[in-house]
């Protein structure tokens, strides 16, 4: 309309119809929309269902009967200059920068929860393990700094890949030429977009480029994929230290949620940690499936966005709904056992390390050895050895000692 | 109850419950199961859900209140000696049988459509092409045949992977020992269900592997991989062959679904075969995502079980749904257009290729390279130059001799 | 030379300098075969490759010069109606069947391995551990008869796909035809090959579906990444029953191979496990990598075939190459660490399931929590409580009973 | 040395010999790093090859024997304070961006051809195709353009994981303590390696969490797996582009490589696209090895770095080697089909979309549909049927109307 393309009567009624739309997604108009992700290529389907929604309410509007295209056409008055092509790109750019603001809200909220417990457990002093094989100490809360650290990195990806999408195709049209469309269009329609979304969107530096290529959301959906890696060991790890209570490590205590079996009476799970391990397969699975679908794009277009963007949205949308989840009902409960903790550290064998230093790596290889056949600590048997006084045990190996961070 | 392990009031009662559920699973029982896919661990969460349904219910038909659990309890009397850990892999085992055969009658009706345009086209000369480019004739037959081929084998590969699941966990309970069952229950369960189900249904050989290991379904979700593949191979085949209308190969005419363009008139697109690449993109998608839960068992149970048959059945359910209306709309209306074939075939430069035996490699090619240069058929090429009679090339190069198959 | 196509002087000296080449593969004639894997598609380069080398050997033992084509040419003479086409993919299937073989055996003996230690661990008695947590029990040789089991399927599954591969393209030449080939010559050339390799080759069914279609190798690929999925997962079991020696669950030893650490005295790392872990991580990454280049077939080829088969190739030899020394160095030597898995029985809160039978799900429940709360055993507790006398707990909670396998 | 925990005449020794080792690495020393990427967990057996040459080397510069560690130990003296835990992923990190600045070099040139084409091609108009099918025009300039482009923006993505690995875990040890390290030993070792390297590397904000995760590494195979989308999407442009001869779009030639078919006289193929193809699959298969490395960590470290590393260096060398061949040999010499690509815009019916402004989408349509039908230009249709004047016609359908870029 404010190029004179379109009388104001029509886009009126046209801008009438979508805001009616908008506001009825989940009620009124929810019925309309019944095309499903598995679709024509390019989304031409379900860009067609608006316009002809549009294009109906418009005519209802306008006192017209639905269907008189001729007066109201879903082609020539809703969709004008638009294509498929650059539109449902842009509407999935739109889409999933929305997504990913609530992801990295969620995301940031998980992380201070780890951060939480990093103080919590700042002083609960416990073996380390490398290779699942005892190994020189840490603090419970190092562990759990960790996994903030990993989550803030993860987000930090996210964010940059979010922002790629800020670029739009909009204005393209069918082949990236912007066929069709008046002077002007592309920077109005794209002003006119930041303004609704709230958002800096900006017109692509090469429309080409932004038609034949889903790399900007196949990157994103790797950003995801990252993200997944990093739950899923987290989750692993948790799984890891809670098993037990009797015949695992024991470290930490998962919150209870659910008895953990029909059978086995007494027995509870880690499934909230379990949960999270699936939706981590199934995001790494959906990048698969969107990897696919990006390197099957020719020549001047990418016909596989629906798919694309269905499995982003659903990858997100998963971790969105359940990560807080997550966050309250596992990781904000979870117990240090400290008193196992401890237990574990005094016999850990690998503290002979720290004795490296003063008799070298093969004595304190022979006394790691000793400590593990006698079940004693090192510390006992550098003393009875006379390897070390018991003032130069107590100082080489005091906790402060063991665990300072340079 | 055959057993003697429980009270027939009790059973009658759970039993009657429990076809009530059946009959009534999308009615009135259908929102008592608000359990997700991604859930406890194992799908103790689903497990319950039906133990307390049928506690509930079986409580009801008793003339009891719902949750005199003392009386009827979802654990020591619907459960009893199950566990999660055998009868969640049971029933997914028995899902995928159910669905493996409805996908194997629609892959075999689907293969039978191609076989169909192999006798249509049978008698449709045309260039070859391999890497994309000119090379000796095949009937477009041919190519219908071998994705007809093609889809034949890939089904043999699901039947083989199918057969294995026939093979139960159940009566291994928690561990595979059969912990807290009844002598003969394990042999009783398997043949009450390959009755109810009318399947040759048999006990673990190894009932621990069958709760380590979820190989058998991760290997079907591989088998479903391999159709996916041939699926795609097909589908871009089909979307290369009807390339065009005017720009491209077009030696085939898919039918017309829906105007492919909200912007372009008059332009049709192969949206179907397109759909079908988003779903092979996703199934392949799918079986990441099943082949990350598989190998994350760990010690006497898989707990990723949910995650690897949810995965499985939306693969086969999205090829069950869709192949039949690919089938249909697509398929069955490809039109062959005989003259693009025959004039790409007349003036196809690799004809020469019939020359090699009479004049060899190095001077075929130079009429190949003639033929190309001066847009000529080389058969032309080769009786102007004299190296053929107009009888001998006649002989060499008539379509039967090209199109022979030894 | 037996259907009359070639002279028998040129002839002979093709199959002398084939001959040569053979014997000399490892020695004179290595150099002479520099094609990369990553080159033209379909293989061309590597079959002309060993076409040239015939040629120029053949005219040396036919006293003449190199290079003299005119004479003995490459194409007309060694290559005569062969199409990379066909003998490539044939090549391919020869080369993995051979391979196969070789990882069929060498899974068989890792298989015994595992049995052999199911026998020598028959009687050692532990928890179970399911989710990682406590669980009914087993015995360690149930775990590791498991393991057996479940190389022993991923065997079967690799066998079918072997036997696939015994159907061959050859003969089908450039497009599945069969063009430029005498009468005779596909039955006389598998028979031929046949005899050679010693193995039942038999021809296409379906010539063009072998030429368009990698699916009977790319489905081969799939059988290998489910051996990979199961070794990755026994793998992980090891390490996590060898976890410790101090701090984790240590209820196995597995043999020492090197010192773990650079830096930690005495430290003794589950290596040859790990190693085995990465090899199986990097076989599912080459299996993605034929699955990408499967799906890209077009037309009458599928010209990816290199980089299939060497992934297929490369995944086989680290099987074959490293799985005996992991038998040897590991699984061979594994010491059970019985007095570890009794005492941790011993205390295992979850044999209150033996109960359940007799004292319902929610009282055993109690006694199981009572259990873990004053470290007692559940036997004691049972006692202590009155629920059972000493006679009842000793014969409802005897070993034999625990691990009864119905 | 600088911090009083080593003499200096051993210092020196162990320096000298490093210096020793680089400048011999091809040659005198090549035979002593025997290790395989398939090994320890972690790398240890790397870590302490090269500890173990450079003491024996040590050894011998002062004039002792080799073995003679009490004198000079591996451990004590060579390694000391590190551990293959901080040391492997640092020398990892430095390795890849090594590497990452080859790529990116390589990268940006092959853009750069790209660029240059587009400028040579910027007057060659042409049909677009969306879906495969005829679409609005483009130039072929702008369809080189967006390639040069599509790469640029991968090589961003790759410049900003490349930037994160800037940062170290070096001094954190074994289990990100900092254990056994001297005051000042993490920032000394980082300052020296930037000079070493002269590049900006930086000491890890959370040692902890550099050792738990390989997100970093992992993260820059995901920027390694998008620019493999891209080219071999790129490189299935360029094929389907060049196809044909006759048979097929041949709106552009590749250069010809070498003959194409042992069989087919001149045949030339697309081989250096496809050989790209086949490196692209191979990098997204290898980034899968990674994934399933990456989301492997467990608890203070993440020991499949081996894998992770060997898969990286791997996929960016098969890029750096082959992509200045691709450039050069295919790139730069691709011509224009002018006239065919003048052909096929002349006749493409979609053209009709231009005069959708004047007389709508659907009157569009039936123009569209006569032009296929009669085979007859849009613009003579529309003359002919007195639907536009000659004039307005010429002025519609011009080129520079139909090309031009809002």
């Amino acid at each position: 309309m404010e190029l004179g393309a379109l009388d104001r009567d029509r886009g009126n009624a046209i801008v009438a119809a979508a805001d009616e739309v908008l506001a009825g997604l989940t009620g009124r108009y929810s019925d309309q929309f019944p095309v499903d992700i598995f679709q024509a290529g390019a989304g031409t389907s379900s860009n067609m269902n608006i316009n002809e929604v549009l294009a109906n309410r418009g005519l209802e509007l306008m006192g017209r009967s639905r269907g008189d295209y001729d007066f109201l056409s879903p082609n020539d008055h809703v969709n004008m200059a638009q294509s498929t092509n650059d539109t449902f790109p842009t509407a999935s750019c739109i889409a999933v920068i929305f997504a990913a603001d609530r992801l990295l809200d969620v995301l940031s909220s998980l992380s201070n929860a780890f951060q939480e417990k990093e103080r919590e457990f700042s002083r609960v002093s416990k073996s380390g393990r490398t290779h699942l094989m005892d190994a020189v100490p840490v603090t419970l809360g190092d562990e759990f700094g960790a996994y903030a650290a990993a989550l803030s990195r993860a987000s930090h990806r996210i964010q940059e890949r979010r922002n790629d999408l800020l670029e739009l195709p909009l204005g393209g049209t069918a082949t990236g030429t912007g066929a069709n469309t008046n002077p002007g269009y592309r920077e109005l329609a794209i002003l006119k977009l930041s303004e609704l979304c709230n958002l800096p969107l900006r017109k692509a530096d090469n429309s080409f480029e932004t038609l034949q290529s889903r790399a900007q959301l196949s990157a994103f959906s790797g950003a995801l994929k990252e993200v997944a890696i990093e739950l899923i060991r987290i989750a692993n790890d948790l799984r890891l230290l809670n098993a037990g209570p009797t015949t695992g490590i024991s470290e930490i205590g998962l919150p209870s949620v659910q008895p953990g079996s029909s059978m086995m009476p007494g027995k509870y799970n880690p499934v909230m940690a379990e949960c999270l391990d699936m939706i981590g397969f199934q995001i790494i699975g959906n990048d698969t499936a969107v990897t696919l679908a990006a390197q099957a794009g020719q020549l001047e277009l990418n016909v596989m966005t629906p798919v694309i963007t269905s499995n982003i949205l659903e990858s997100i949308d998963l971790l969105t709904s359940y990560l807080p989840i997550f966050q309250k009902r596992c990781v904000e409960g979870i117990q240090a056992h400290e008193e196992r903790c401890k237990a574990y550290l005094e016999f850990n064998p690998i503290l002979a390390t720290f004795l490296t230093p003063k008799i070298g790596y093969l004595k304190a290889a022979e006394i790691a050895n000793e400590s593990l056949d006698r079940r004693l600590p090192v510390k006992d048997i550098a003393i009875v050895k006379g390897i070390l006084s018991k003032e130069e045990a107590d100082k080489l190996l005091k906790t402060e000692k063991l665990l300072k961070k340079n």
